[in-house]
């Protein structure tokens, strides 16, 4: 991790680290597809005008041409093109856009309810900084239906997730829920017609303070004193289960869509409290800025590294994607595997038992015995034990140095002369004879083991 | 596959369609795994520079730019860049000149050999065309020596692909092995020292046929009738073991390059033929047109489709990659997986057995029944069977459909009033007792399988 990257913001991990990531992939797939999430990979590249759809993007864009087109603009055989022609391509920086995109082009051939899981790349061209990457990893669930969706499925994304982030060696998290329509209804009961900007400004309570928000909400959004008092009095409101409709009914706010919006929290919430308990709050003061959610918002901290922000985000869209007067509303969350990755290995939250797949190293006493080496190999890989074989025999000293250097575990030693084969340990320096169609190392030596280090 | 793609070369796969691929890259990885070669991944984009260092290349670039950039440029606030600039970025247009940079930036923590697979996406900016994409999954493997690099690597990598493409639903798959050590000396041996337009011409072979490379060679190599018709001599030899070695020695051609040449490859091509007999044959048409192969190259087609062209390609370079006077000498092959999966999806060679992972679907018989389900179907998940759950207890016809249209096998019914939960193989009709925390769906239905479909 203290290795300078070649270009800032692009990371790239040695061996022993990309196992580390391999295991966070490997066990969030796991989960998503025992819920029975499908997984779909949509192209690296959209539209602009796809892109740029929804109005306003925060998110810087890499757009993206063809050199050699490039190049005849630049020698002037050829016209520049408008850097915004809707039909230029431009790489995605989120997978809602292009899953939304992909959802409307292909409704005729998903059945719906559509549960899919997405594990992709994803570039925004912000400028680098500490947990920023310019590339990286997203790990999405979402549920889309076809013109309802059951409000369950926002507990259920949520357990999902909960099991997912739980599975990995990343010690404990906790998901904070909020609902829009919460959030706007109380806003409008109080006069502050800007909810886009009251919310935008309350998503910079953490980062800011509240006396800075204050001052922001009264600025920006035209709040008076008592109505910024009252705005930051419901970001205070944080339970771990549905005692914050009292709380909230305590302010003394009327308005039908916080009535709509209690309701749905308080059901969202009730479920994440009997179903995992611990794992889920209240938390009003969850805005999710320039996002166009509907209902239900989330984001979750890494307890104990709060400071690296949300983990893992999203929230309902009462209309994901449209066609024509068909709506898909859709519900889901998505994690930032690379920030994640990024804090486990820079923290030493958890480390790979090796950098190599490799369980066992066959050694050659003499040159020309590389045939029977690889039969060894082969036998052995046969029962699912990763193997290689060393290309001469140099002098065995030699050939265990190297595998001790590669992190191989395990050493084969050919039998001369009918005499049995022999693996050595080389960490114990135990060795034993061994026949390549019954031997096996024990279950922790097997594959790489990702574990947590502890902190 | 008759889906339109709404970009041209840019193919999106559907649920059923995805889950064939994700069987690939799985099974690649797993075979790799077994080999011992750590999996990495290296960043989308390279700087120009770096993609255009080995001077001519054929490939269309993808290069990237920040939008607000090119805006900023397009009003006339900021300076045009030089589209060419060595530091602008482009994306990578194959794995093998990343993994070239990824080894001299990281040697230092590297132990060599070093063997490394990587399976990633690649773009080319090419004119698509049949079996072409502009957006293709590549599965590499490398082995890189520091300094030498034992010749025996060259036949281990390619068994591990002959293992790898083996253990896919495609049927039998040829590589065809030459030497460019091999084809240069025998050039250079009849007098023609531009062998690169050799290589060239002999490249096109399959595509235009004998007669016309005969009048290309003489028309752009300069090579005599005579010359020609050696090189295309040599070019026709074809042995699935070392017999290749006599019928070049026929020629009468002598030069110290072919003898280096035919030494290598008739090492090469004995092992394949003991160790993967039928599967590899010696081919000394193989040229690998304008690649900076110095060794050893590779082909390979899958047998029935020779004329979808090398399903998996590679060899040997002397120097993959070089860092001060210290040099990375490899040898590798890569898979060009997204093409590969085209053909299998369009003429239905391989197919899943279903477009979900989910294996049960628990029923409700109240609203309320909710919870239970999930309790169920949290027990099914810790034994591994994919499980969802019903959000309404709509008449228990219309959630069988619902399974049955999402290609869920199973519908598990809970029982009321203390009586046993029981479940449905939707496809049989078969109803069963059952309980969540021992019953288990016969292996074939645990996960979607995908098999070979026959031709």
């Amino acid at each position: 991790m203290s290795r300078k990257q070649s270009l800032s913001g692009f990371h790239e991990w040695l061996p022993a680290e990309r196992i580390v990531e391999q295991h966070v992939l490997d066990t969030l797939r796991r989960t998503f597809e025992l819920h029975g999430f499908a997984g779909i990979e949509t192209r690296a590249v959209e539209t602009l005008g796809q892109l740029l759809r929804k109005g306003e993007v925060d998110k810087e864009v890499y757009a993206v041409s063809r050199l050699a087109e490039d190049q005849e603009v630049a020698e002037g055989v050829r016209e520049p093109k408008d850097p915004s022609d809707p039909k230029r391509l431009a790489l995605h920086f989120d997978l809602t856009v292009p899953f939304a995109r992909y959802v409307t082009e292909n409704a005729g051939h998903l059945a719906f309810p559509f549960r899919r899981h997405q594990i992709q790349k994803v570039w925004r061209g912000e400028r680098p900084q500490e947990g920023r990457a310019r590339e990286f990893t997203q790990a999405d669930i979402d549920v889309v239906g076809d013109g309802t969706l059951s409000p369950r499925y926002d507990a259920d994304v949520a357990l999902v997730m909960a099991e997912a982030l739980g599975a990995l060696p990343i010690g404990d998290v906790l998901i904070r829920v909020n609902n829009r329509k919460l959030a706007e209804g109380f806003h409008r009961g109080i006069g502050l017609e800007d909810t886009t900007g009251v919310l935008r400004n309350i998503d910079k309570l953490e980062k800011v303070g509240v006396e800075e928000v204050a001052r922001l909400l009264q600025e920006e959004v035209g709040a008076t004193e008592e109505q910024a008092r009252q705005a930051l009095a419901l970001a205070e409101i944080r339970t771990p289960d549905t005692a914050f409709v009292e709380q909230v009914r305590a302010l003394g706010v009327e308005h039908p869509l916080l009535e709509e919006g209690l309701t749905e929290l308080a059901d969202v919430v009730d479920t994440l409290h009997r179903r995992a308990p611990g794992r889920a709050v209240a938390d009003l003061s969850i805005a999710r800025g320039l996002d166009y959610y509907t209902g239900t918002v989330y984001e979750t901290v890494l307890v104990g590294h709060e400071q690296l922000g949300s983990i893992c985000s999203g929230g309902r869209y009462d209309a994901l994607a449209a066609k024509g007067n068909r709506t898909f509303p859709g519900v889901g969350l998505s994690i930032g595997v690379t920030r994640l990755v990024m804090r486990m290995l820079s923290q030493e939250m958890a480390a790979a038992s090796r950098s190599v797949p490799t369980a066992v190293y066959v050694a050659l006493t003499h040159d020309d015995d590389w045939a029977r080496g690889q039969d060894v190999a082969a036998a052995l890989r046969g029962r699912g034990i990763a193997a290689e074989v060393a290309v001469s025999a140099e002098k065995f000293g030699r050939q265990i140095k190297h595998a001790d250097r590669r992190g191989i575990p395990y050493v084969w030693f050919l039998g001369a002369d009918g005499a049995p084969d022999e693996v050595k340990d080389i960490r114990s320096g135990e060795q034993v004879e061994a026949d390549a169609e019954t031997w096996a190392p024990p279950a922790e030596d097997l594959a790489p083991q990702v574990t947590r280090t502890g902190e």
